[in-house]
């Protein structure tokens, strides 16, 4: 294991003090008393002791807009489903750290409030990014990108609540899965040009009775009875 | 006009005071001052200072979950909607307020991120009506719920700030077919049982070489060539 950062060193100490005296009773002091290290080292890493509990969200949302803009994807929602990845997997990788924040956001409403806001940046991300992506730039349009960034956001969430509740063994599975759903809730049944179009329905007859009407509307009725 | 209440003349003072003074200068004295009422009045309607400038979200949330109970629509969306509409028609029935809230939210970070973490309530309000009404228990259908819901506040946010914005002339009718769009996304092409199902599909092929293909698969030959 390779030592750890100063910045997680204060993290760690945060939380062990957190754990044994509660969130409001520790002070930054007691922070870097523990740690070992100075005030000034603190506020290099962190604004305040509210901010030593969460990840880095403007270096992560950074690494996100990076992935989103570079991503030789072919659709905007598996550009966006790549970049979501990137997210859980910081807080995979986060391991302990992640699931002690989980434990304290869960009692602190105030750190509760704060990590819910924090989500709304990266579903800001998503919405600026898809709404470039697309050719409509309507009212509808508009609507739309907002819809595909909250359900992106809502999706990766879920997932990731799974996970730290202990309930998934396979979260990038289960995003790469969620992600699908999501793609399919945006994505229109009967792709673009070409061939014949069939569409869905289903109705109280069987295939022989329905073909006449379905050969009338495809207009294609050479070489059938 | 009728008169105003003395939680709405709180509210009034407060605002002024925030536009006089700036948010982190007027302390709840001053507004009690301004209002002409006392301090056990304002608390017996808000907690702190920061409650001032929200509408009442306990008694909003009892509201759209009596809506929810006691809705006659059809489905489960239907029913969604018309909280929806309930919630959107508080705000603009607070008029002024509403748009003096979304300008100081707008400057007061901290304002702005408890405004957002309202929100969240709603979402979970409304995830788990849609999550009692379905009868899919599985982990699929628990996602499903979550996009779900989080398409129903991202569509009612979305016209709401166009509202606040000046965007919208008709938020009402903006509402309703937001939410006619988030209703189309979860509405299956295909219905629940019995008669024929015709798969949706777009082949380089036409319809006379494809039917021997389709009849293997419904199986159901029976009167075809």
């Amino acid at each position: 294991m390779s030592k750890p950062s100063p910045r997680d060193r204060l993290a760690q100490a945060a939380f062990d003090l957190f754990d044994e005296r509660g969130y409001d009773r520790a002070t930054v002091d007691d922070i870097t008393e523990r740690a070992g290290l100075g005030r000034t080292t603190f506020f290099r890493y962190y604004r305040s002791k509210e901010d030593v509990i969460f990840p880095d969200h403007d270096r992560l949302l950074a690494l996100v807009r990076d992935r989103l803009l570079t991503s030789g994807h072919a659709t905007t929602l598996a550009a966006v489903s790549g970049a979501v990845r990137l997210v859980l997997l910081q807080y995979l990788d986060e391991g302990d750290l992640a699931l002690r924040r989980y434990a304290l956001t869960s009692k602190v409403p105030a750190l509760r409030d704060r990590e819910i806001a924090s989500v709304a940046r990266y579903q800001r991300l998503f919405r600026e990014f898809i709404t470039e992506q697309m050719s409509d730039s309507h009212e509808s349009g508009s609507l739309r990108a907002e819809l595909m960034a909250a359900a992106v956001v809502a999706a990766h969430n879920h997932v990731l609540r799974r996970w730290l509740r202990g309930e998934s063994a396979n979260p990038v599975g289960e995003v790469d899965a969620a992600m699908r759903q999501v793609t399919g809730l945006f994505t229109a049944p009967v792709p673009a040009d070409g061939g014949t179009a069939v569409v869905a329905f289903r109705v109280g007859q069987d295939l022989a009775t329905l073909l006449p009407e379905l050969q009338r509307l495809i207009g294609s009725g050479d070489g059938l009875p």
